[in-house]
Formats: structure tokens, sequence, C-alpha cells
């Protein structure tokens, strides 16, 4: 914590430097007291900072000796360098001297220190790094004119606002390819800045603008794939027809999973990446607040219901479709996490309501059984399903478990 | 519908608040009884929207103390409160009074409506969302050169129109980074504004047409699926060498699929993604036209229809290609959906001629048989095959109903 | 060919129309005697296309009772229409008469026939699309600068080159969105016509860009699995290194791959993606130069040369690499289809060399077979495997070949 | 590395040719005598290198007789010629004549070179690739800013600085879309040339800056693997929820796994990708300082542990995981690469620690065997897993050195 305030205060303090030290320096005007203040806070913030990080480098290269780090070491000590030069006051001491411009150089931390945040924030790096990028602009085009207002010659007279305006009008209307040329170059000089403004400045606008279109259309999976699987859904419409009851029916479907976030591939696919132990805790967090309620697994200690967890598949029922009927065989046992649904017996009539928590079917588990009754989902409904061959080898890894859990399932069988 | 009437009325009365407020604050022309007739019918017409949505919101808080809603709660409540604001009839009591722009606050609800349209429309949806992203760019461009009209000096004393055409033409210039310069901007006060617009708008204007390109390019996964084809064989010819006669036949066959919409690898993902309910009804539409005509799957029933329907494999025959020859042994048995069909005996003399809707082999899905006689294919035949194991598990889930169907196909064996 | 020939003389018709009619509207020039021959001649190709078109449309309604085919009719009839409007010669009648223009109408039978030419040419036809794409800004900017020219008073008494050269600069600039402003608008009706050509153009000006990019981006399958490879490569060495001999065997084989054009996964996919029947044509066709060489195959007759050509699989050996040693237990045949590979004893004594269309390993198809002798690659080979168990379902779907074929090989063995 | 050399000279004087020529002919200026030494040295250099590829290209002849090489023939004769031709010295002889412009022909060649230099060069090819297109930008409005000075008639008094400054400051302005128009077009000649410059100039500009944009994209495959992983956890913390503990341990995981550059999905493709000689000398290189340290393996030979090499599994282990408990059967034996494991009797007492290069588990190989111990991991652990079933298709492949390891691992194991 106290950490991410450093973070975020040396940021702020190098964002201030590359605003005020070449506005200074362009527009020469007298120092209000109150900026003479922010300076010594800015150098004095700096100076916390770069001890700090010279503890962390002396922290990581007595732990380098174990481990070759390569050119990462060479990167470290630079911006240790920049650290130390970026506390020496110049802005406080040489007034409207270019050296000052050195202190900018501590803007590689701060860029270092953005790109760890980006990595560390879980829950809105997107809109953090989203900012950032529009921020980028606004500096660029401030630092190009400032650079302008060097070489400019026609608002000499003009007061300092009206000068900065016309510098940023400028630039903003050049890195935006805009172009009005109602502030044209005359002399070589400005030429030359111009033309490298152009050259360099046009490529990186249009790279920014590039990225922030890339993220926002990462930003959000579960949505790409809710809109992908319309479009997909409409294709088929047009091209081979589909009843309109259907085609509500599945598009309901499509809500339904994506306004309940159940996620689907993308989901699968990252947990699919992790290695085992991390992937069997996250599935079993993701899935906790249904293993809980389940006696029948809970008996079986942690490690049993971790293993157990990576084998529960999740399945969506839809209104009024059968999760079987009485006279099939089956192998599988289902846990209904959420919906409602409603058993039948063999020849139709309402036997019972199922609602969230509920589990049936677990002595397929054992062996083979033929259904006694019908179970069909009454509305949208989420089952985990255990079948008996994943339970089997869940078992097998864990075989002293076994013989009680089968005492137990069959206990309840005869109760029930 | 009478929703989706309101719907379109709220956006078209949305899109008017937008043109006109705006206008009307800057022109400060003399109202015509007209638009003062309109905009009573406006603000009548989001009074009932916002009646309709508290209902809708009362309905919706009512069912949320089943399930939690999280953020969605506060959403709702912002969009409610615009509703509410919307109707305050500003526009029409106070004539000239920039309050009038809180107003377009209802432009967030007319968002909402759009998104929601965009999902619910099935067909043409695509086409809908370009419209109105078309539609987009010159509302923008409107409010930018009302704007620029505020601060603008050197029309004083010219008509509306004019003034308002040269606020127009200076914001889609600088929109499109055109930048003629032929109004450039003066004062500090024109030049923050032009700041302000460069920096906002030109990624907006970027954003948009990348979002036109975007959905363009995904219009038509069949023609993508097409082209993608032909480029991969042109890359085959190119490099390796194909025939003439060969690649000709490959490209008419890619063409055929086009044009008659098959569908391919797309739609078989979509389906494949469904949950097993829908997916076997969204294949049983599919092809409910041909397994209406197949009295053998028809004595099994709609739930055994649906199970079958799942098992049909769509299969496509060139022209003068064989399914297979007398003497062969095969497990599969064939629906011919579309084309035509030769039957030769083992001599290769003609036999018969099948057309639509014809079946045959079917034998083979009780028990491996030797092909009696040749079939091949006369014009572009497309086929179901269904395989002896495929169909034995389709069985397997439905066991009262194997007796019944073996009898009836031996029965029309021996006919035959 | 007839059809090719009136194809490209329609389209080469369609651009003289969009060029000359609205030119020759705008400049109102004295038109001269070989400009009227030119139109004469365009006239009775119209003529020619309207007729050919004609016929063509009856024939397919003929067809079209057998098979519904929806809105392309509509399409049809629409282009049709065009094709007769297009012969009226109005541009030979009316002079300077905006009536004109209504044969430009003809340009959707010419966007019809440019789509039709890039699927059917095979070989070029991204090229083709090009320089479609790169003609069709030109097109564009043309038009745009004749309605410019309808407006401009400026340029009144300058000649026609002057005009037309500065409608076209002003065009060609607001569409590239270079906008130098040189050429302001002034009326009303020219910032209305300005505005209306920026909202417009510049989307389709970015639109041609990009698509022209995507076509560069997709020219060249092999050529990308290449370079994906070697970016790849770059990244293993970057991150984990590899001695440099290793290195510079793997890039040599890419570029071993990439100059023979061998095809890798782009080809396969494709391949796998086509019908049986198509699909055993195209394999045998870009294996038939070695399969001619084999006798044992031959053997078998054109139906079993399709069905083991499927199940030809080729590999590639690096130099110095062993196929086999003696020894070891194999159950594949080899084709060495290129390159050089060397036969050494148990001892690794030199017994043979082997070059292109030699065959080896064959027993194996028939029963599992200790090698007797040790196979290594002198230079880069490829060579295709067929396996036992392969050979055997193409046996068995060929009953009557087996014997046979097993006889001559087995007296093959016995003569080696 | 002398080749190397030649080509850096060729490149380097194609890059002169380009920008001396066309300016020494635009303005007309005294060649001092350091200019003339440069050109006679650089017309030494082309000479040379027109030696070595007319050498070269004898040698391609000779060796084409063996392969057809189709249309890379005319393009080496083409590029044989440009070098012949850019040796004639016209920029030596003739002063102020654009036959001096043919010398250009020579850029060809060079184009071949860079394009040849990005394929040989593994590290920094990208970098050398960014390096080209921004040096591709200025080249072009060099060549663009010298076709301006010849038509430019307002600057005909002022220095040759200027002068050329102001062309190039036009064409970069004009390439870049800016458009300032402060140098407008005036002459017939002048708009006809813009317009040329502005239809070719701005869609290469666009071109080179999407390819920027897309090498850098794809520059670091490891980090964007890493990013989409993030971005990935980011949605499903959003969308489902996670405990803060277990989304640190799968960010630290992926931390782990980018900081140690231990590739993943791209690489396996990579390596699968391969022919499968080349990819068991990759897999081995890349596994070689740890297969080094096993004895056990070693016993085998090269080609055993080239084989074993292929079936080394690579997995990691997070803090606190069990890699296996006492009482569990295993079939798998385990080589520690990087970390430190815990070993615990069955009562979970601690018994041993080991670090990196131990193995365990190795009786697993010849029977299933019940673990006699517990071994967890307590640091971040990378092992190499060997499982008995791959492990035994090695040995059937080597089937002497079966006997031999059997009993060096048994006796090992009475050891223990």
């Amino acid at each position: 914590m106290k950490d991410f305030i450093r973070i975020i205060a040396v940021i702020i303090s190098a964002i201030f430097l590359i605003v005020n030290v070449p506005l200074q320096l362009v527009l020469l005007f007298d120092e209000p007291v109150e900026l003479t203040a922010i300076k010594i806070i800015i150098t004095l913030i700096l100076l916390y900072d770069f001890i700090e990080n010279l503890k962390a480098y002396r922290h990581i290269r007595a732990r380098a000796s174990e481990y070759a780090s390569g050119n990462s070491g060479f990167r470290e000590r630079f911006l240790l360098f920049a650290d130390a030069v970026a506390i020496i006051p110049f802005d406080i001491i040489l007034f409207y001297n270019p050296l000052a411009l050195i202190k900018l150089i501590k803007i590689f931390r701060a860029a270092d220190y953005l790109r760890l945040l980006r990595v560390k924030l879980l829950r809105g790096a997107d809109y953090f790094f989203l900012a950032l990028l529009v921020l980028y602009i606004p500096l660029l085009s401030h630092i190009f004119a400032c650079g302008w207002l060097v070489l400019e010659t026609d608002y000499k007279h003009a007061d300092d606002l009206t000068k900065y305006l016309n510098g940023l009008y400028w630039s903003v209307q050049t890195l935006a390819t805009v172009g009005y040329g109602d502030h044209p170059s005359k002399t070589n000089a400005q030429i030359i800045y111009n033309i490298v403004v152009m050259l360099f400045g046009v490529g990186t606008y249009g790279w920014i603008l590039g990225n922030v279109a890339n993220i926002l259309s990462k930003r959000d999976p579960a949505k790409m794939h809710y809109m992908d699987n319309m479009s997909r859904l409409r294709a088929i419409v047009r091209n081979r027809g589909l009843s309109d009851e259907l085609q509500n029916k599945i598009r309901e479907y499509y809500e339904y999973v994506w306004e309940n976030r159940l996620g689907g591939f993308e989901e699968e696919k990252f947990l699919t990446g992790l290695p085992q132990g991390l992937r069997s805790e996250a599935e079993m967090e993701l899935k906790k607040h249904l293993i809980e309620k389940i006696s029948l697994i809970n008996h079986g200690g942690e490690d049993f219901i971790k293993a157990v967890a990576l084998y529960l598949h999740h399945v969506i029922y839809t209104p009024e479709e059968y999760i079987f009927r009485a006279g099939d065989t089956g192998r599988e046992m289902f846990f209904l996490i959420r919906g409602r649904l409603e058993v039948l017996d063999k020849d139709g009539r309402h036997l019972a309501y199922m609602s969230d928590g509920d589990f049936f079917g677990e002595i397929a588990l054992f062996e083979g059984h033929i259904r006694s009754a019908t179970v069909k989902s009454v509305s949208y409904s989420e089952l985990y399903v255990l079948d008996q061959e994943r339970f089997n080898q869940a078992l097998a890894a864990h075989p002293d478990i076994g013989d009680k859990f089968r005492e137990t399932a069959l206990e309840r069988m005869k109760n029930k």
C-alpha cells in the first residue's frame, strides 16, 4: 500500500515535470511561490523514491548471485541513475536554464511504474491503460508545442497564454494531421523542426489510436462471445432459415449465459492452461458455493473435494427440456446449482420440485442404473454433472476414501 | 410490438433533440408553430416512455430480491433519472436558455435502446448498426458545429443558413482531418475549443471508421468461407500446380456450396456450441424438410427423430462421383436431399434414377451388408448419411423403439 | 472465351462512360469525330451485352421453376433493366444534357462482371483486384472533380485542362484528407457539396486502403507460413537459446520447404475441407508424378491408386538424418520423391545409393519386419510414407485387388 | 562474413545514390572533391558486387540443370542487368544529366539484399526491419521533394538549403496528409505532379505505418502470451469472482513463467511443426543442461538420449503444492530442474530437501509402485516428468539398451 502511494506520487511528479520544465524554459514567466513549494515537495518525493529503489536494488543484487539475470541488470542500474539525476534540483536552482530538462529522465522510471501498475491491477486495468494513452497525446502535443515556441517569432509580444495556446494549436493540428496551415513554418529552423515533428509525431499518433482500438476490442471477452454467437445465428437465419420460436430460444439462451456471466469457451481455455494445482484450486473456488452444500463430497476431505471439482461438468438446460426420463439408463449424478426442476413418475404425474442445492441420480455413480423417475427443467437450470468414470478416477487417486464414501452413499440411498 | 414502436419513437425523439436543442440555442431563430407542436409531441412520447420504464423498473426490483444484480441497479436508476429529467419541457418554456441542453440526457436511454435493438434484431441487424454509425458522424459534426458558432465572430451578420453551413463545414473538415484551414481559430477561446475538438473528435472519427470496416468484414461468414477457400486454391495452383479441369471442379464445388448457402464450418461450430436440447431442435429444424419424408424415422416418434437428427451427417457428391459400388461392404444408409443419382447393376447397366427424398442402403443399419448395386451421382447431390454405430447409439437411448423399428425396416426390405 | 472478351469490353466501356459522360457535361467541349465514333462502338457493345444477358436470363428463368431462387431474381431483373437503359444513346443524341448521366447505371452490371471475373480468375486474381482498387480511387476523384466544376466560379475563364486539373486537385486532396485549402468553398452550395464529399469520400478512401492492405497481407500463405516460423524461431533463440548450428539447420529446413513450395499447414487444411471424391482427385494429381513411377501401386487400377494416394503421408528428412536402422522393427514402406539416400549394412558399410522414384521397405506392409539395413538421408529428402494399417484400409475397400497385389510384392521380394 | 560486409556496403551505396543523384540534378551545385571521391569508391563497391553476383549466377545456372527453377531465373538475370548498369559512372562523367538516374536501378538489388538480411538475421531482425521502414519514409519524401524542386518557381533565387528544405517540407506534409497548404500548386504541371504524389504516396505512407504496427505487435510472443492470460484472468475476476489470494497466486505463476521465458504454447507449436529429426535435436538442446546431469539416461548413448528428450514433459509446481504423497501409486519419474522440494515421510516428518539436478521416483518406470514418501514443492519448482509408457516406447526403439538400463537402475535402487 505504501509502495502503491509512492508509485502514484512519482507518476504524478513525472507528469508535473513534463508539463512544467519545458513550459517555464520557453515562457520565462516569474515563478509564483506556490510553484516553488510544489517543486520542493516533488524533489522530496523523488528523493524518497530514489532511496527506496536503492534499497530494493541492493536486495535484488544480493539474490542475483543465485540466478543470472542478464541485461535486466543494466536496465535496473540505468533507472537508478535516472532516479539519482532527477533529485538534483536543477529546476529550482537554475532558472531558465535548459539543464533543467535533464530532470525529465525520471520519465523512464515513471514509465516502468506504469507498466508495473498495469500488470498488478486486475480490476480496471484496461480503463487505467486507456486513461494513460489518452493522457499521452496531450503530453506529446505539449512538448512539441514548447519546441515550437522556441522557434516562433510572430507571437513575440503576445501574452504567455496566447503564445502557449497558439503553440499547442499548431502541434495538435500537426499530430492529428488536420494541418489547417494557419501557423506556417517560414525560417529554415522552423521548417526542419516541423518536418521532424511530422515524421515522428504522425506515426506515434496513429500508433496510440491503434492501441486504444485494440484495448477497446479486447475489453470484454464474455460480451464478444455473445456478440459472435448472435452474428453466427444471424448468418444461419439468413442463409438457412430457422423458425422464429427457435431463434428466440437460442437468443434467450445466449442472453442467459451472458447476463449470468457463465464464461464459456475463453474461461475454460484459461483454466486448462493453468498447472494442475492452481487449476483445481481455481475450479474449486468457482464451484465452492455449490460444493459446500454437498455433504456427500464433503465427507471426502479437502483433497478429495479438489479432485472432484475438476470433474464437475457444467451444463445448462433450457425451460421444458428433459434431464432424463424414467426407464433410461444413466451413469451420471447431477447437482442443481440454480433453477427449478420438476420430478415426474413414469406416467408423467408430478412428484416433486427440486431447487438450488438439490442433487439426484447418485446411485448411478456406483453402477449403471435404470432411472426410476423423469426429471424436467422448469426454468433455465444450471447443473453440475459428475459421471461414473471420472468419479472413479478421482477415487482411484484416493483409495482410502472410496469405501467410506460408498457406505455413506448407499446408506443415503436406503433412507431415501 | 407496442414496445418496438415506443423504442423507435424514443430514438427518433432523441435524434430530434440532439439536432434541435443546440441549433436553436446558437441561431436564436424565431420558433415556427410547427416546431412547437413537434416539441410537445416529443415531450409526450418521453413522458409515456418514462412511465413504461418506471413500471418495468418496479417489476425488476420485485424480482431482484431473488438474484443479486450488482451495479446494473445503478445503471437502471440513472437511466430512469434521465427519463424523468428529459420530460421537463425546458426547450418549450425557456427560449434560448442553455438549461435546455439538460434534455439531451435522454441520449443515454436512446443509446441503451439502440443496443437493445441491435441485439434483438436478427435479420438486418448489421445494416441497422451500420446506418447508426453512419448517422453518428453527422450528429457529432452537428454538435461541434453548434459549439463553433457560439465562439465564431466572422459570420455575425450572415443569414442563419450560411452561418450554420460554415460551422458544419469547419467541424466536418476538422473531424475528417482534412483541415483546409479556411476558417482558422483566432481568439484564445476559439483555439481552446478547436484543440479539444481535434483531440476528442479525431479519435472518435477513426474509431467509427474502424467499427464500420469491422462490421463489413464480418457480415457474411458464408462469403468469407468461399473467398478464403478460393484464395487457398489459388495458392495451391500457383505453388504446386493442378490441372485446369480439377481447378474448375473444385471452384464449382465451392460455388455450389456458397450459392446453396450450405453453411460449412462456422455453422457447425455454432451448433456444437449450443446445449444438447437446443442443438437437436436446431438440427431437426434445419433437416426437417427431409426428415418429414422418411416414414422409417417418423415411426420412432418426435424424441427419436430429434436423437437421429443429431447423427445425420451432411455430405455432397460432385457429378460423376460414386456413392458406393456393387460388392463393397457398407455400414451406412443414405437419404437423398437434393440432386439426382443413378443406380447401376454389377455390370454397369442402368437400373433406375433416384431423386429428392429417396433413401437407400437401409439394411446396412442392422448388419454389415454387401452392396448389391452401384450408386453414382449424376448432378451435384446432397445426401444425409446415417452410420450403423450412431444409429445404434440413438436406439440405445430409446430401447422400446428398437424392435418396432427393426420390424418395419425388415418388412420394407422383403417387399422391395 | 467469347464471354470473357465481352465482359472485358463491357468493363472498359463502363469506365469510359464514367470518365466521359460527366466530363463532357461539365466542360461542354466540342466533341471531336473520333469521340463520337468511340461512343457508337460502345453503344454497340452494350447492345450486344444486353442481348446476351437477356438470353441468359430467359435460360435461368426456365430452370428457376425447379429451384426457388429468392431475391436474386430481383437483382437479375434490375441488372437487365440497367443493360436496357444503358443502350439508349443519350450521350450521342443529347449534347450537354444531364439525362446522359442515366447511362452510368451500367456501372452496376460492370461491377457484377468484376465480381465474376475475380471469382473465376485463379492465377493473378489478387493482382487483378488490386489493380481495380487502385483504379477506383482515381475514378471516384474524377467524379467528385466533375461535381466541383459545376459549382466552381473562380476558373470561369480558364482553359478546359486547367479547370479540370484544378477540380481533380481539389477532389484528391479532399479524399486523401490532405486538405491544402487552396481551393476553399465559398458559396453555400459549394460548402454543402464539400461536406457531402468529405463525409462520404473520406470513409470510402480509408475503406479502399484497408482492402488493399488486407489483400496484400493474404497474398502468399506459403510466405506467411515461412515468415511466421522464422519469427517463432527468433523468439525461441532470444528467450531460450539454441546453438548457432541448430538455428541454421532449422532455418535451412524452412527455406527448403518454402523454396520448394511444399505447402504445409494451409494446403493440408484446404484438402481436408474438400469432399472425399474431389480430395482424392486433388491428392492424386499433386502426387501423380510419383505414383506413376510405382508399378506396385499401378497394378491396382485407377480407383485403387486414388484410395492409396489419400494415405501417402509426406515427410522431409534433413541431411544426415536416419530413416531407419538395421534391426529396428518397421511397419511402413517409403517412396523417395526427391533427394538422395544411402543404404548401409548392419556394420555401417556403404551398400548403395537411392535416388528419385526409388522405394523400399515394402515387405513391412504385409507383416511387421526387422529392417535388414540402415537407410540414411544424404541431402534434403522428401519421401512418401505408407503405413501398414492405412494400406490395409485401402485394400479392405478393394478386396479383389488384395491377393494380386500381395503376389506381385512377394515375387519382387524374392527377386530382390 | 565477407559477403555480409559486401551486402551492407551495397545497401549503404544504394542509399547514397538515392539521396545524391536526384539532389545533384535538381540543385546543380558544384561538386566538392570529397563527393567525387565517395562516388568513385561507391562505383568500385558496385563493380565488386557485380563480379561476385556474376560468379554466383554462373554457379546457380550450373546447378539449375538439375532442378527447374521457373521464373526466378528471370529475376536473377534482371538483377544482374541492374548490377551491370549501375557500375557505369554516369554520375561521375555526366554532370547534371538526367541519365544519371539510371544508376538508381541498383535499388532493386539493394532491396533483394535487404530481404535476404531480414531472413538471415535471427537476433534483432525485427529491429532491423523497423529501422528500414522508418528509413523508407524520409527517402520517399526526399525523392518527392526533388521532383517538386524541378517544377517549383517561387524559390528561384533562394539558397540551395532553403530550396531543398521547402521541398522536403512540402513532400512530408503531403505524404503525412497534414497538408498545411502553404506551398500550393499553381501551374498545371505542379498540379499533376501533386495529384500523383497524393494518389501514390498517401497509400504508401499508410501501408508503412500498418507494417510497423504489425511488427511491433508480433515482436514478443512470450509477452503477448502473458498479457493475454492477464486479461483473461481479469475477465474471470470481474465476471465470476476469485479470492484475492488465488488471483495473486495465478498472477505470480504467469509472472514466473514469463520472467523465466518458459515459452509456453507458441514454442510447443513451433517444435511440433519441425520434422522428427530436427525436433528431437531442438528438444535435446533446450533440455541438455538437465540431461547431462542424469547418468541414468546418459548410459543409453546419444541416440537414446534424443529419443527420451522427446518424452520429457515439463511441469511447474507452485509453492506448497504436492508432487505426490506417500501411499499414492505412481508411474512416472521426476527430474528437478530448478527449485526446491521437500521429502516427508508418511506421517509428515521432514526427511530431506532436493535441489536442482536431483531426480526421484525412477523405480516407477519398471513397475507400478506405491510411493513410500511424500514430495512437496517448497519454492516454484520446474520438473521434467517421464512416464512409464513413453519410456517403454523409447526403449522399444532401442531394444539392446533396455537390459543394461534396467540393471543400472535396479542397482541404484538397492544402494539407495
